[in-house]
């Protein structure tokens, strides 16, 4: 039983590439300082069609959050800076969707290129690209790098610093890769089905991805292996070794780099960047005293509940860097039940793209202001919340609102506040579109 | 890479023991009719108290959706009729909990028992209870059976028709283990963490568990190994062979008999309990035209969102055999705001005591008569419904709200029919505790 790195954090991503570049304000981003002075590209084997396995979409086009696997494996490479070039290999039929996603979601660094009928095959594709040596359409510009990255793409969480590792190790000793313990006894089984042996555990590692070439050997390896290799092999440091000699440097990395495969890995990818967005919100007051106080309060709460607030008046001048920053905003309404302020941030999060890439929540929290029903005028209108949360969602913003009355009972105004906070805690985790524009009661 | 078995469905258990014996009537559950005419009994380790890792608490005591995950696993035992008892081996500081969670959750056919200092030490003891062979306090009444299953308590979605497959296959050949086929390239290192060869993948396959034995093979195998196999061993498969000369049968296991490992896999584990508690729902009427109208649109928009809904008058009489098999329900009412329905069916759940495994969601949809707002006395007060969530909530099921209007407009109530479903699908697929009580508008 493998219970090494088995606790509630290690496959969690420390910084999980789903941050773009520049967004150093953050404060689990921890800018990574090291950089390489040799060019490195990427090949992302992507050919898979699902043919074989009944699969109506193959796994690496699947989406969460409205956006798919591939574009997040994608994006994990984009924000390293010192990768120059990414080649995506896939199958044929699916040049169109892929040419798409990169525009979409304004994929930078990335060429398409078709894949080969197996594996190596459309791995050698890319390399082959990436040296300026492919068919016609698939030559690129001449940037043949010095090292090769090779990954999956459906391993979308592999970080910076691992990289850092394998190229520089691929750098010095021709090849390297990415090692896990085995989860499981390796057994030999008979020819009939029964047990022949075990291996000792101790002595064997699962061969994991990434995995780093000079371009030299990679390109060899390629130009001398059989047909038979191409066909049925599935270890590119294999080949390394068998036809240059190269013995692999191997690098244990993290349990994130683990491949998703199934449905279930699904969710938990989802799960991960649901997390990760989730960590923490800029409540906005407007300054107004009440809604300072209601704040400061849901700031208390939202410890308990594993969230970080930041508390500002409004979004101008240095405060604006929220909007570049925050994937979740809170805007604190005192005693009138107009949208202005939050139909004003809603234009400035468009203004700056923020929700390309992930489904940004918006909550607007009004707050009126004495234990009897609130004056006409004073409430909010559902319809109008509804309305303007429908344009938001078009734009992948995801608005709800939050009604609660003031009171002098202070028991009665705590659990108000801590129902503010665990509604909004709930919004934020689930994503939840079918709920946009609703006005929840605290 | 191995795609076998790569699709949107493989890693979904059937009927992933999580329902009660006898309730047959779902008709995604295929009772399973094969069963075996000699005793078997069942050890799970437990013993893991997560200190290696830093792990606050060990991942078999990890919840999701109110219960701890070991309560899953030994639920997917308890359900088979042919399984004669369970024997849960825990760490001694564990046995509180573990005694406290049978209670809770009311598991039957099992016992408690301390565990070793090893996992090989930890079912040695189990298996030495089921033989009334354990120490004073673990020496349970002699039943000893036939064969014994071995599984880990983190693998929550073992079915009965693979469990029939290890015994039949352990009672004929003394020995019989799960397999699974390898995910990665299994290598081995240098001892100074280079490549040395790769294993040609298809002669190896994973070990995974259940696994069984007869009594007298894995006895004998515990009798007569050594404390360095006590202390270091991992196989048990291993050990029948080496000291009782059995060779086990190896079977090919479905993916569902993954290990909960990680933090990733307790929530892959919550989303798939999620999604087979949300495939149906009940829709109670009233029998009122509007009511049956308005549930028979929603029939309609919840194909499409991959629910399927049974309409009924009423829960009386035959149809109350819906309070036993559904784990969610809407009620419907028309043109009056009280929740005396709603109120009455909750006092039905809860005298079946159907909310002791698993939330159930009630979702009460209020249609108002008229496009114009709704005149005093029909509109549903918000306090009412959060009170008698409240109250719902402490008793574990999750009621929800639903506001919608009539209208002539055809299009315009499409849209709002649509909307109810899409809501009512987030409410019961998310099951969040934190949003019960509110009245959501559609």
């Amino acid at each position: 039983m493998n219970m090494e790195g088995d606790n509630c954090d290690p496959d969690r991503p420390a910084h999980p590439g789903i941050f773009p570049a520049g967004e150093g304000g953050q404060s689990y981003h921890q800018p990574w300082e090291r950089s390489v002075d040799f060019p490195v590209s990427v090949v992302l084997p992507a050919g898979g069609t699902g043919e074989r396995t009944g699969l109506q979409t193959p796994k690496q086009f699947c989406s969460f959050l409205g956006r798919p696997l591939i574009s997040y494996t994608i994006q994990s490479f984009e924000r390293v800076s010192w990768i120059q070039s990414i080649v995506v290999v896939v199958a044929k039929e699916n040049m169109d969707l892929m040419t798409d996603i990169i525009q979409r979601f304004q994929h930078r660094k990335v060429r398409v290129v078709p894949g080969g009928s197996t594996r190596h095959r459309s791995i050698c594709n890319g390399v082959l690209a990436l040296g300026g040596q492919g068919e016609e359409q698939e030559r690129l510009p001449a940037d043949k790098p010095k090292v090769v990255i090779i990954h999956d793409a459906v391993r979308p969480f592999v970080e910076e610093d691992f990289l850092y590792k394998i190229a520089m190790a691929a750098k010095e000793q021709g090849a390297a890769g990415a090692i896990r313990p085995l989860v499981s006894t390796v057994i030999a089984t008979t020819s009939e089905g029964y047990l022949d042996h075990s291996l000792e555990r101790a002595r064997y590692r699962a061969s994991e991805m990434p995995q780093g070439f000079t371009y030299d050997v990679i390109y060899q390896a390629y130009q001398r292996c059989t047909e038979s290799d191409f066909d049925f092999g599935t270890e590119c440091l294999h080949l390394a070794l068998q036809y240059c000699g190269t013995n692999a440097k191997l690098i244990e990395g993290p349990p994130t780099l683990w491949k998703v495969t199934y449905k279930r890995d699904l969710a938990a990818a989802e799960s991960i960047i649901k997390e990760t967005l989730s960590r923490s919100a800029c409540v906005i007051t407007g300054g107004s005293a009440g809604a300072v106080t209601l704040a400061d309060a849901l700031q208390k709460a939202a410890g308990a509940l594993d969230m970080e607030l930041d508390v500002v008046p409004d979004l101008k001048g240095d405060n604006g860097r929220y909007l570049l920053k925050e994937w979740n905003f809170i805007q604190v309404s005192v005693n009138h039940s107009s949208l202005s302020e939050v139909e004003s941030m809603l234009k400035d999060l468009e203004a700056a793209s923020r929700a390309l890439l992930h489904p940004l929540v918006v909550i607007w929290v009004h707050l009126s202001g004495s234990d009897e029903l609130s004056v006409s005028g004073e409430t909010p209108e559902p319809a109008a919340i509804a309305d303007v949360a429908s344009a938001a969602k078009l734009r992948n913003i995801l608005l709800y609102g939050i009604q609660l009355h003031q009171s002098k009972d202070t028991e009665r105004w705590e659990r108000s506040v801590l129902r503010v906070a665990e509604i909004t805690s709930a919004l934020i985790r689930e994503r939840s579109p079918a709920l946009v524009g609703q006005l929840l009661q605290a």
